[in-house]
């Protein structure tokens, strides 16, 4: 029995990733691939209950490094009850935001890259996805795209200013250089077909 | 201005913990000590937050990983929020539970003494009280204790079995050695003005 493929959907608000994580499944699945869409922070029980306290209230409502354990905590609940199973069974995981959102977005605060692995490591022994695509469109249009889809129900991240999203791009930029293997930068100023073949091109060598 | 000590007071379940902080307060407060009672998990608004999701639900409901980022989550906003504000103005805090219990709860499961305090030291900067009491009673003893105080609404923990408190006590035990300027046993084996006297005895190089 062969190991599933883990892939992950990176990028800032409004960047058309719960989209492209569909169409992307039905693209493998076409092919014949088994695939599990999930997203954080969530996709397991008490990943969920997490992303409830992280998601709601108030922007200042917890600091940057209670927000760092929060995330971990639900990753780690994530991986072990649902990502690594399907992986095991031979399934492909695709799932919308993951290790590197943390390490962007919290990293575009005053997080150290090198902690947010640590706590990686601890909680999720480390697991890093086969292929990680950016998904990058300009954080402006990102926001207001993001700002007509929640219709002022907007999450504690989204709300915030675009200078913290601008940050957030180019940490996400800064990751995609260091590790050119695993991540891909990919433009998503496009139309979401479009889009959707770019991501196969950049999982050609994957693909069985 | 000087800064207020903090006490933690620490132990298995039904030692007596939550009686003692009440009383101890009340003996420091007749020696003219401002004193703020708080406790773990919980204390601040988020962390009593982080509390529902570690107290309730099934047993195996949290991995040891997933819940020793819970607590250092809860506790860094609890330092932050509540202790590191009362210590700044002067006064006592004491803390029924704090980073011992995770050292002495998650070390009795299969989690490095070193990974929690390097989670510590990431989330509440590696804050330490001035003295921990840990509160010794036979620990069957302190399960029945605990059963007939909550009457059949045993939170995640007190449900678990002899053996894992056991362990818990050896934990709290071997923490006391190694750090013994900082953590005291106290025998919790008799009447209540008893322990609480206990106590003041073990913080009279503290007192004002």
């Amino acid at each position: 029995m062969t190991t599933g493929r883990f892939i992950s959907l990176e990028g800032g608000e409004g960047a058309g990733k719960s989209t492209q994580a569909a169409a992307l499944a039905a693209a493998l699945e076409a092919r014949g691939v088994a695939v599990v869409v999930t997203r954080e922070p969530g996709g397991s029980e008490g990943a969920e209950a997490i992303r409830g306290l992280l998601l709601g209230g108030d922007v200042s409502r917890w600091s940057s490094h209670s927000e760092a354990l929060l995330f971990a905590a639900a990753r780690a609940d994530h991986v072990e009850k649902r990502i690594r199973p399907a992986l095991e069974a031979g399934q492909w995981v695709i799932c919308d935001r993951f290790v590197d959102s943390t390490r962007a977005y919290q990293g575009a605060q005053d997080i150290d890259d090198a902690a947010i692995l640590a706590l990686h490591a601890f909680g999720s022994k480390g697991l890093l996805p086969d292929r990680t695509l950016v998904l990058e469109i300009d954080h402006n249009q990102g926001a207001e795209r993001a700002a007509a889809r929640d219709a002022g129900a907007a999450d504690r991240f989204a709300q915030r200013g675009p200078d913290f999203h601008a940050a957030v791009a180019a940490q996400f930029r800064r990751i995609a250089e260091h590790e050119p293997d695993r991540v891909r930068l990919v433009d998503a100023t496009a139309t979401p077909d479009v889009v959707t073949q770019r991501l196969i091109e950049a999982l050609a060598d994957l693909l069985p």
